[in-house]
């Protein structure tokens, strides 16, 4: 941990965050515009990895040509010392002018600078690059030379040249603009959206997303061209799954009959490997209708992958090999294979389904060390037959505050009705808390014992049932690293990829309705663990299921299963278990009557990880036209009202809330955007 | 001509038709699974064409691994005398079984032997294998070992050897099919479609579903390591576009709402230009809804490609070189540049857009030389302002048979109520036709001078204004060369792909339903042609645009164009020109009014290019799982009927047209699957 702090820090200086200037932005994008790769023949990372076989692809890929078909001869970004005196055609933004000497022309590639003829026979390109406002489109052509001593700008990829111009020509002028397209300029997210054609044209949007499409391509060359995978595509245009009800409705021309909005391609891709293509991929969109739920878009994108003949840890071989081999190269390699968990696990020890594994503070049962405890609320707990005391030690605690402490205990009371105890085993600092001081000594040196404490560590006690206390102890254990963070402590390096697998989660849960009831944890296509199967037909809820998390820094980013292959087994649990209409799935019921393989999938959140590699603070940022969080395109204004007559060839109307008429009779108004 | 003929029939023996044994599918398959590619430094296409630094990715491919991560050795079909000796483990469906003797596995790869142990202590094995019905899912391991000699199957891939089982297990038992799994066993597309997952396993769908995986992977690398384009994924819940009659509608949570699926990305790969994001591409999923029209489909894949600062040549050379690139090497190489025809040109020879350039057969106008003619309606047309006299001439016409003549009359009566001619200017035969006999001598010989008319040679003559008359010759055209090779010639080189531009289209034509008013021959946002600028505000029917059609063997199978860039001709042409609301496109319009680049693009039609490309018959033969011609998806009945509870959150209701009470109440009746 302590070791860690220190080269966070440094690696801090290094992390691409929207705080960046241009300048380091640029030279950012530069290395990704060279693409995720090396002109000459550098091992890659595949070579650490098991795979040597399949280095050819990705070691001898060029630069690809980004200038050809169009009417340039080089990038902005591209120019260094080595053009020196080739003559060039730029075509590019204009960035800012300076005393009308200098211009700085700007294309997704990078700036360069672009010297402005003073003399009087270049009197018509000199009117045409002083007049043209900012953010003007420009095409000059000219010769690379080299800047004046002194003049070198060293922040700058192109910084040891400029552009001596020969002709200029307008393409394009631009008028007043509602924010400059400066990195540094802060603007609030709805006008960025409302703009979003301007927003693109930042350092940070143009490098997320490039960089999104090279790690996909990368994706394809490894399940493509390595593993013989096939892209597939599956409709979107599908019907009502059951329990769908987040499921986008389509009417058809066929009075009261309804396309659906899949959520994945779940049911496809299973009929895929009835089929006998038997390693599917797709880079698929998704469809989910939540409503407004923050950093979720109703329309979504998955690296959906099916396999037939595969188990599970196949599945988890493949998909870290398709990780290491599409990382970027300017992060740290990937290490497989990742280190795993069971659900049980990964509760007992965050609190959480997803650790976040980059940080300790592991929740510890400590139960047995205060068996004997005089403190009232540990008491009642340990007196009741699943009862428990947890802990964690926050190191360095004694760095949070008293009102962070108080936050945390104010935390934990109002979201889990729970109480908490910070206690500090041995720092010479105290409370006066009462409740601290009746833990005996021999309590307090036990504890310090079990869970390593430190001098300036702080324990967090919570007493209860196991799974609540270890929910609250996995929630505080994010808060004290959030809280401590903003002390100024690095407990999560940024350069860090913490990748965890986490299995072995339960089939079945409780319907949070009807208790009495199951429902599928995941979905009801999830295999049972081959050992729990006899459980199925006397403690369903027992079972435990093939079903596979991927979880990096905390955030599920997939999901897979091995399948039920088995078409009895799979009416068993829709009909007797889970007591849904088999009707709705009669043709993928029947298709596992007629030799389906047995197979196993996984679905990647491509948003969620792209964001997670780029370190943006939302999925909107890693996303061309993202929806706001009510899903509206604040820059088209959809969805947006329709004449009913365009209503008609579908066979619906709109039913008006009553309390709407006001709501209906401004559907002409002009658009407000929503804060 | 007549060499193509000879060249073709030659070439008809390898082409891929579904009327094929699955012997020599199984091998076109396993060559296609060895990738696009050589396993040795061969040298590629593009050598050949202009790009010849591009060649690293394709020329060092490996063929993939197959068998990773997976519980087999090997795939059935991959297996050679090269294997001979090795300890295989197999996955597979059972084919067919000879005598309880030998059983043939087959995997997506193709099919190989298994020789079913005889001796007593192999029993287990034995009953597995012999008991298992056709299409049961097994995984056997064995020795690959020769076949006896004189046992050898030469038409099998696999033919050389076969497998010594030691272990046997099944995986899945199947049940009775609705139909055999072999592409001899003819089905109703209706029983292929509600049995997808069944008709997926025939290795012509593999073939087709493999072969357009491995196009569309070289087309992405082409665009994105080779040319630096960026693919981006666009939004496909937007708004209704102007005259966007087909858009499927999407009702949101609010009330009135509604999103639309888009025909194409278009606004958005503009926007995307406006944002700097200067070469885009995506495999983008477009929607239209056009009710039932055959071998068309509500959803469709466009390969969406959009480039700054280039113009039509520019556009043109980089999908020339997408599709040398990405061309599978089991066809004959695509040779660039392709040729061009203007719109007047293609009309004037073809009397269609889309010419089918892989025959003559070119329309020609011989009004000068009929010009004192005393046919009747020849001489009523020259006497008219625009009238001329048009013909084709048919080679080897004379193998078509009276009857067809007649048809070929009866259908241009039929469809254009216009009279066509057929003469025979240098057959020892006619038809005793007192109109064919009144043609003077001399205008028989100019007759022949001007069309090189042959022996055997017919002449279809008609008469008309120019457009008309040569729209039924065109069509005329496709009818003479499908009678013709229903008689046995073979005009159209099955293994022939003739590509051609199309450009110079008119920018508007008149409306039909009013011809007064003016629409966009293909979308608003086209550029007009430079040289046609003036006419915009004098003579807007002149102006030609800056479109241009992709066509392969008669089919559009790509358009695009330069955009406007210009927020003031988009103004214009948008409200004066078009009398569009300009509203519903005010985000495009700002967009251009902020340094927008001059750009333009194009899409390709994916299914329809694989569906040329493989030779299916329909697009449905490319499609893992296509809708029927009325929309329907006979596997799992989409659409389908809602409960009416579950459109409440949407805020709409079903409005039953009067007629259809029955329907209503029979929603929940068994499904009976369309003819």
């Amino acid at each position: 941990m302590r070791s860690a702090c220190i080269s966070v820090k440094l690696g801090i200086r290094e992390r691409l965050s929207p705080s960046c200037g241009s300048n380091m932005l640029s030279c950012w994008l530069s290395r990704l515009c060279r693409g995720f790769s090396t002109p000459t023949g550098r091992i890659t990372h595949l070579s650490r990895g098991s795979l040597s076989r399949t280095l050819v692809l990705s070691s001898q890929r060029r630069i690809p040509e980004f200038s050809s078909f169009v009417a340039r001869t080089n990038t902005c970004g591209e120019l260094r010392s080595s053009h020196l005196g080739q003559e060039v055609t730029l075509c590019g933004w204009i960035q800012y002018r300076r005393q009308n000497i200098f211009l700085v022309l700007r294309d997704f590639h990078g700036l360069v600078q672009v010297v402005i003829p003073q003399e009087e026979s270049a009197a018509a390109v000199r009117k045409i690059l002083c007049e043209a406002p900012v953010e003007s489109v420009v095409r000059v052509s000219g010769t690379v030379i080299s800047r004046p001593p002194g003049q070198e700008n060293p922040k700058m990829p192109t910084g040891e040249i400029e552009i001596k111009v020969k002709t200029a020509e307008l393409l394009n002028s631009c008028k007043k603009l509602p924010f400059e397209v400066k990195d540094f300029v802060k603007k609030t997210e709805a006008l960025r959206l409302q703009y979003r054609y301007l927003d693109l044209r930042s350092f940070q949007m143009q490098y997320n997303l490039r960089l999104r499409s090279q790690m996909v391509m990368k994706m394809r060359e490894y399940l493509c061209n390595l593993h013989g995978f096939v892209d597939i595509e599956t409709p979107t245009l599908f019907k009502r799954t059951p329990g769908g009800a987040k499921e986008f409705v389509i009417p058809s021309r066929e009075p009261g009959k309804f396309y659906c909005l899949p959520q994945s391609p779940q049911q496809f891709k299973q009929l895929l490997m009835v089929g006998g293509l038997d390693r599917y991929f797709q880079v698929a969109r998704c469809y989910r209708d939540e409503g407004s739920r923050p950093d979720r878009q109703p329309e979504f994108t998955q690296i959906d992958i099916e396999m037939s003949f595969v188990d599970q840890t196949g599945i988890q071989r493949l998909i870290e090999g398709l990780l290491q081999y599409s990382w970027p190269s300017d992060k740290d390699p990937v290490v497989v294979p990742f280190p795993s968990l069971t659900f049980a696990e990964a509760l007992a020890s965050y609190g959480t389904d997803k650790p976040d594994t980059r940080f300790g503070m592991k929740i510890i049962d400590i139960s047995d060390v205060l068996r004997n405890t005089e403190v009232g609320f540990l008491q009642d707990a340990l007196s009741k037959p699943q009862g428990t005391v947890k802990a964690i030690c926050i190191s360095e605690g004694t760095y949070l505050k008293r009102k962070d402490l108080e936050s945390i205990r104010k935390f934990a009371a109002d979201h889990f009705n729970q109480e908490v105890l910070p206690v500090f085993p041995k720092a010479s600092r105290n409370w006066n808390s009462p409740v601290a001081q009746s833990i005996l000594e021999e309590q307090r040196s036990g504890l310090i014992r079990l869970m390593e404490i430190r001098e300036d560590d702080v324990v967090l006690l919570t007493a209860g049932e196991h799974k609540k206390a270890c929910s609250v102890l996995g929630k505080l254990r994010l808060e004290c690293a959030d809280l401590l963070e903003a002390r100024g402590l690095v407990l999560r390096d940024p350069t860090l990829f913490s990748f965890l697998w986490v299995v072995d989660f339960p089939l079945f849960l409780p319907k949070e309705e009807n208790p009495g009831e199951l429902e599928s944890a995941h979905h009801p296509f999830t295999a049972p663990h081959p050992s729990d199967i006899q459980l199925l037909y006397t403690e369903p809820e027992k079972v435990r299921s093939q079903h596979y998390d991927l979880v990096l820094n905390g955030s599920e980013i997939g999901g897979g299963s091995i399948r039920i292959h088995d078409a009895e087994l799979q009416r068993y649990i829709l009909a007797t278990l889970l007591k849904e209409d088999v009707k709705l799935l009669s043709h993928l019921l029947q298709a596992l009557d007629f030799g389906a393989p047995p197979h196993g999938g996984i679905a990647l959140g491509l948003d969620r990880l792209i964001c997670l590699v780029t370190g943006a603070p939302s999925i909107r940022d890693v996303i061309a036209f993202p929806k706001s969080f009510k899903g509206h395109d604040l820059m088209s204004n959809a969805p947006d009202s329709l004449p009913p007559e365009e209503l008609k060839p579908y066979h619906i109307q709109v039913s008006w809330p009553a309390n709407s008429e006001a709501e209906k009779s401004s559907l002409n108004q002009p658009y407000c955007p929503e804060s």
